[in-house]
């Protein structure tokens, strides 16, 4: 069926790529062939970062002096700064903000001129806009409070640091690794719309900063990288309402409202990163003595699956059904969860658009025409009201 | 064959539309069944706006407030000047300025809360953006050459408007003329890279400010947007050599350059485009008495079909071949020319997305895994140098 309409480009395949495999009927998802709950379990952030851009995982000796560089690369200009303040003023969306700033971010990059298409660019540009995008979200929540951003650790890793730059203290262990297991599993997904999307823009020949700023712009969607805010908002809505969370969900369901943080295009069973997340949500109750959104986020599973029969029709959680409650645990404001999407999935954008520009084609579609028949232009004075 | 990579999705029907219609091998282009030559010929470039967005040309009593809407929007906030005027300090190329303060635009949108996936609300944030953008582009130029910006006039058309604001003076007739002409030119193009990122990323519910800043994103790329601005440093290349054009381009040949402005995805003759364009470059040559930009890209048009047979070969002159004279003939600096794509379709990027969200399927194609089989994760001081 070559004139097919693929509307959605549901099951089309646009490109090969050694990044993740995706199992979505057995919940399997691999970066260069590592499963996830390895990744999560035995390297931080930064290795994941690492092997997504290089290959491979770094020995000690690659990994120090990588970390050490995006380490320097986290400071952002003070005209950034002063924008990210104009914006705050306006009270603009943390993800609206963050687009603007990235996108302003490459007017400071020192080597801005080079070929932006060259392998070597796009990594060394895509290590600074992965280092400062933490700087600039942490910067503009404490603006919109009214206080001064903290500046960078020049010690701290990648995770800790952003918690750092956004409460003024140090986070404990529990909370700086919960939080680097989170950026690890929401560093790359396949060619979901935002990576698709700096692709896209990448297949130009336009900068790393055009593609990321797009990006940005694709995960702001609601049906994209909007679901772990609804899930936290669903739980803050059954703590209000005193009920059980199993009458809430009944009642909710009744009313026909979606349970958001369920189902999934590739994900048939559950969601791997949502069992991972699941296990990191129990430790951080526990290290914080407070259960209530633990035990919500179970029950409502529970009753969704054995009593509604969800998951046997392959809705099944998954990863923003369990990161809301994570980062709400953590103390990050809720609309910052989709901007600390971005903070992650950056490494994915970049690396798939350096692979996919090793041996670059335009990314052009059709679409089929189906308007008028040709019709003559009458001057204005002359067209008829009636249409 | 299912299973087929569909690399750059040449061909792939992504989508239906009632918009452009593109005749490749006849050279044919209309939007909604108006022949592109003759909406340049008899509307205006509101008018052709107001054609996309709502499907039919306007009255008289349509058009007005529709032109007088625009007109009132087009002034921009104090804020975004002010980020502007530290982009220009940075000399920020004038396509990355653009994003970045388009981006910018929706902390000042009163109406940045509503559901950004209703059409009227696509259609006013719209008509929002494409009045905005050239003030922005205006204001970004002049403040780059440290003049003060222009205020927009109330009286002047959207094309006339914009030399207005560049040059501080109004344009003369031929001018404001042509230069509406290319804009309507412009205005669409089927799903051209731009347009599908657009798509892409509404198709997420984002909303437009997020579309139409990674629109422009992609159409800063070289391989989209940026060729006319090569077509006119070429030209100027030729008047400073002093050579004859003929020769000029049989050496440039001869040393393996590509010739700018030649060949396209989709067309295999003569872009219509350029036909139209090759005119109004003509009756500005004339209005302005200096035919030189005219004689040389005939010249090269010439030579490369009689002598090259390029166009036998289905490489033809595209629009980019002669809107980068016109443009230089109206005096808009060199680098502005994929700004100014940008103005003209935004036009298209809002009708696309409004199109598409009649129905909308989230765009989320698929890559095939071509990695490493599995392998497990030893912790990083057990690895080894050897990769």
């Amino acid at each position: 069926m070559p004139d097919q309409v693929r509307r959605g480009l549901n099951g089309v395949l646009v490109a090969e790529s050694e990044l993740s495999k995706i199992d979505g009927d057995a919940g399997r998802l691999s970066y260069r062939g590592y499963p996830i709950a390895e990744l999560a379990e035995r390297a931080t952030f930064e290795e994941t970062l690492y092997l997504l851009w290089n290959g491979s995982l770094p020995t000690r000796a690659e990994l120090d002096p990588f970390s050490r560089e995006l380490c320097s690369l986290r400071p952002i200009d003070a005209a950034v700064v002063q924008t990210l303040e104009r914006l705050a003023q306006r009270d603009e969306d943390p993800m609206a903000a963050l687009r603007t700033a990235v996108s302003m971010l490459s007017a400071g990059d020192p080597e801005r001129d080079l070929v932006p298409t060259d392998s070597e660019t796009i990594r060394r540009t895509g290590r600074r806009l992965t280092a400062k995008l933490p700087t600039v979200l942490a910067a503009y929540d404490r603006l919109r409070r009214e206080e001064k951003p903290v500046e960078p650790s020049e010690e701290l890793g990648h995770a800790a640091n952003f918690l750092y730059m956004l409460t003024g203290t140090e986070p404990d262990e529990v909370a700086a690794e919960t939080f680097d297991t989170a950026l690890t599993l929401h560093a790359d997904h396949g060619l979901n719309a935002s990576t698709f999307t700096a692709m896209t823009v990448a297949s130009t020949h336009a900068d790393l900063y055009s593609a990321v700023t797009a990006g940005i712009g694709a995960l702001s969607g609601p049906l994209h990288g909007g679901a772990n805010q609804d899930v936290m908002e669903a739980l803050l809505e059954v703590d209000e309402s005193g009920d059980e969370p199993v009458e809430w969900t009944r009642s909710a369901l009744d009313e026909g409202r979606r349970i958001p943080g369920w189902g999934h295009r590739v994900y048939s069973v559950k969601d791997p990163r949502a069992e991972i997340l699941e296990a990191r949500s129990d430790a951080l109750a526990q290290s914080m003595g407070e259960s209530r959104w633990c035990e919500y986020t179970r029950a409502i599973e529970t009753y969704l699956t054995d009593e509604k029969g969800l998951v046997e029709q392959g809705i099944a959680p998954n990863v923003d059904f369990y990161s809301g409650s994570v980062y709400y645990q953590l103390g990050i404001p809720i609309d910052l969860y989709t901007p600390i999407f971005a903070m992650s999935r950056v490494g994915g954008w970049v690396a798939h658009v350096d692979e996919y520009l090793e041996d670059n084609r335009l990314i052009r579609p059709r679409s089929r025409y189906v308007g008028p028949d040709s019709r003559s232009v009458v001057p204005v004075e002359e067209r008829s009201d009636s249409v």
